[in-house]
């Protein structure tokens, strides 16, 4: 007898754990059950679209050489029953069967299974606010809101939007409506954009993004949207700002869509997501779950986390499908919550945890670096890089990697997300065998110079100091003595203006006299990138000092305003 | 008193480790000897000023700031005494004293150690051949010879060159004066480019070479250089062929500089390096060495590696200057021989060991997979990486990742080199958590799809075979049934004609009946990447087929001539 396995859910994790079950088991009876008229969309594509980066939308649906996956192309190219428009009803676990309506003419029927997957994916979180319902208010999540920003990309009408919410999507939609001539304001309710990243790092992809006018609000959330005959005018903030806009996109997150498995009373876990074990079962032997609508689990701090990529989607659903093939045979790991994201000529990324990811799951004793510099030799044209290391003191364990800048970061985080996941230490990182030439990387790639300042850090040979206690120390004018060593052209052309003193590097040696008297006064060292810095840092503790610190990153990874 | 360190060597290695040693110990007297004039030369730029990527010398000898690094520089930044145009003639190891000529007036002196670092490099390999002395042949290695080459590319008055040796350096050569619009010929002794390269992935790179106006001779070594009235005509290789051409340029490798080593008694090993131990100690526990002329050991196989890579130089600098600064305190683990080069718009790269060198290093049980796919999604402009990877059978380690092609190999090899690094296997790859949003990769990043296709390889799903294999099978004409399970469309765009049928994969499971009757037939699979073909080749299994096999890579990964 087939085996039939039913998957619920076409967007990513459902047509793969259809198609890896296909290719392990050829005589199964596999079908896809799908509400929306569309299969396999490659939604991480929607921003890309609507910002006009391709302008045929088949290429969201289609297979690298154009063929459409509807479903004949997976009745004849893998001999899967896709069934769209089809909703799926309830679960009925003592009978092995899913109630299914038909959308299009309501009719109902029934479907048995031996194996079932669930892939329901996630739901887009509204502001409980007023005014919801206005038009001209929408997400970017399905195909219909891709079609809807796209058509208004290409009228030209609107010309203004608010981006409700500045996380990923918010971001990259931020860029995509930028793109079409639309001003755009993003709106988040937090402290900062990319609550992912830690303060600094978010604050300097904020700064870029300003740069390229799009403007944005944050510790400021939505109170209400406004309208007028039905249509979207405007938003209100909590503080009473009011910002008129045709458009608003929310984009605060999505929720697990849990619901089918809920009223089928399968466990949920704490985060709302589908509670599964490491082969995606579920609370029921024969039902999987994978991507969005499940709760996995952080492979570094153990703890339960719902993390919707649609990269884990795919691989979610590979394992669900061979699982429920096979059975149980296959494991998936958890996640380490790798992302990235592009806004801009800027990109920003992150694996591991960060620095307050780190400490809310409860690591007390660790340390940081931030580093800067170009991800290429200077005449590669090389772009730079602002990069935040994580590690757990005890042992030096690599807990995450953080990047920001114009330049590489896809590589910088690849390399950072198979370190954690060795379980490499900073000992490991320091002499690291990494791919140079000059059009790849320095000499000594970002990755492993953030390795050697952790180790500084780490065998107490250098003194750090974030850009922030800085502007508080200075703006307290406590008698910290700021010291720039960069050369004279350059401090006419960028400065702090925070009280600092201009001695050049090569000058130090002979001008030491012009530092404090006091060899107990607090110094702080700091050029572009502070690799100068830290040069000068060792040398005044040679003469005495005993409390130089070096500003981490420099005026580089300065997210503050400069006086030039 | 002062620590003196005396470091022998001015390019990579040696000011690292004075800057290292110096830092650590800013009351050190530390003294750089260098025969030479410069100073931190960025020698592996030197390609790109030949090419004309950029035009300010001043650039290689630079500072980011671009302050020059002379004697100047390092005397006032760090405190360092730089002498150049300096010989080290002698170690006098019982005294601890170096004697020294100065070049420029012939004077000598000795200088007296306390640590004694070596970094002489290393010096080009010179064919044996006749006529080695004509005017027109030159190395890539040192400032003067790229000053050589740039004035020949501004002039514009040489129209033919050879480059003798197709590895990194006669690769980047061949790109830097094609780019000067000089017809270029390669010439390698061995059958392939890129040794460090299977041949397959050589060859590949070979055809793009091909493809952007350069000749490629592979198999046939030079035996002579042709000249006229001092100055160079042309070159006669093995086979008797001779090729006119104004210059030619000798890139066949470099041999460890360890002369001044082996006259002061110190070990020199098997591969003509230095002999160093963990620590980058010598058989002397006053010296050091690092960078080219020493010896280091492959992490993977546990030999002895001469691995002169301007990467490694910096970190054994590092490494060297702080032993030699603070006693043995850090180690150097050795390399895992990762390489990278451009070539036009090609990159290619490896990390750890091609079949070929695990094979000779003694593994005898691997197993290895090839593949192709875009690095990015098709919307966003994705460009083609062919990879192959190497795997210990037994535990599934990876040994070894090689990635060629127009995307970005950069961020493959240093995901395969941290992976190596850290001892991951195929079964922790599968699941990796990589960065993913679609400027940056696919969904299922082409690091992970090799590990999925090595995994199905391993678990005996699915049965590969190599380009070279089914070309060797096609011409045997031995009943052997290649299937293509294309589109018609892109059959009449590209095919291999080697005797393929068409069926395409949607219509497979109709046409099952145009398949051979004997289920024992061997039926290769293929399509442009062979994702279809895999499923195609699951779906014969299926229907009895005992071997079906899949063609690694599919026609992106074939080397060889096609019908069209």
């Amino acid at each position: 007898m087939a085996k039939k396995i039913i998957i619920i859910g076409g967007s990513a994790a459902g047509p793969k754990a259809a198609a890896r079950a296909r290719r392990l088991d050829q005589r199964a009876d596999i079908t896809l059950i799908q509400r929306g008229p569309d299969l396999s969309m490659a939604s991480c594509g929607y921003p890309y679209y609507v910002g006009g980066v391709f302008d045929d939308r088949r290429m969201l649906l289609s297979t690298p050489t154009g063929v459409v996956r509807d479903p004949k192309f997976f009745m004849n190219a893998k001999g899967i029953t896709a069934l769209t428009g089809t909703e799926a009803a309830a679960i009925d676990r003592k009978r092995r069967v899913v109630s299914c309506t038909n959308l299009a003419d309501g009719s109902a029927n029934e479907l048995s299974y031996d194996k079932l997957i669930l892939a329901t994916g996630a739901t887009p979180k509204m502001p409980p606010v007023p005014g919801r319902d206005l038009e001209g208010i929408t997400t970017l999540q399905s195909m219909n809101d891709a079609d809807y920003l796209r058509k208004i990309r290409d009228e030209r009408v609107i010309k203004k939007a608010v981006i409700i919410g500045g996380g990923l999507i918010g971001i990259e939609t931020c860029e995509a409506l930028e793109l079409a001539g639309i001003e755009i304001t993003v709106i988040e309710a937090l402290p900062q954009l990319l609550t992912f990243l830690d303060p600094q790092l978010a604050k300097i992809v904020e700064n870029h993004i300003r740069g390229r006018r799009a403007n944005v609000i944050t510790g400021n959330a939505l109170a209400e949207f406004l309208g007028r005959d039905g249509k979207l005018t405007g938003v209100k903030l909590v503080n009473g700002t009011e910002l008129p806009c045709e458009l608003a996109v929310v984009a605060v997150g999505v929720k697990p869509d849990a619901a089918l498995a809920a009223a089928a009373g399968l466990t949920v876990g704490e985060t709302g997501g589908i509670a599964v074990d490491e082969f995606l079962k579920t609370s029921d032997p024969d039902i999987y779950a994978a991507g969005d609508c499940i709760e996995t689990v952080n492979r570094i701090t153990g703890k339960k986390a719902h993390a919707p990529y649609g990269d884990l989607a795919n691989l979610q659903g590979r394992v669900a499908g061979e699982n429920a093939a096979c059975g149980d045979s296959v494991r998936f790991p958890g996640t380490i919550q790798t992302g990235i994201c592009k806004v801009f000529d800027f990109s920003a990324g992150i694996t591991g945890l960060s620095e307050t990811a780190a400490r809310a799951a409860g690591f007390t004793d660790i340390e940081t670096v931030v580093i800067a510099g170009p991800d290429k030799p200077g005449f590669m044209n090389g772009k730079l890089l602002i990069t935040k290391m994580t590690v757990n003191r005890a042992d030096g364990r690599l807990l995450g990697l953080q990047c920001v800048g114009a330049g590489d970061v896809g590589r910088q985080i690849a390399s950072g997300a198979l370190a954690v996941m060795g379980k490499l230490a900073v000992t490991d990182l320091v002499n690291a065998d990494l791919p140079y030439a000059p059009p790849f990387s320095l000499a000594i790639d970002n990755f492993i110079a953030a390795a050697h300042a952790m180790e500084n850090k780490l065998k107490g040979r250098m003194k750090g100091i974030g850009a922030a206690e800085v502007k508080s120390l200075a703006e307290k004018m406590n008698g910290v003595f700021l010291l720039d060593v960069r050369g004279p052209d350059e401090y006419e052309a960028v400065r702090l203006g925070i009280g600092e003193v201009l001695i050049p590097l090569g000058a130090l040696r002979k001008r030491v006299g012009e530092l404090p008297a006091d060899k107990g006064a607090t110094i702080i060292c700091f050029c572009t990138i502070s690799l100068r810095g830290w040069e000068a840092a060792a040398f005044l503790a040679s003469q005495g000092y005993t409390d130089v610190r070096v500003m981490e990153g420099g005026i580089a990874a300065w997210p503050y305003p400069r006086e030039k």
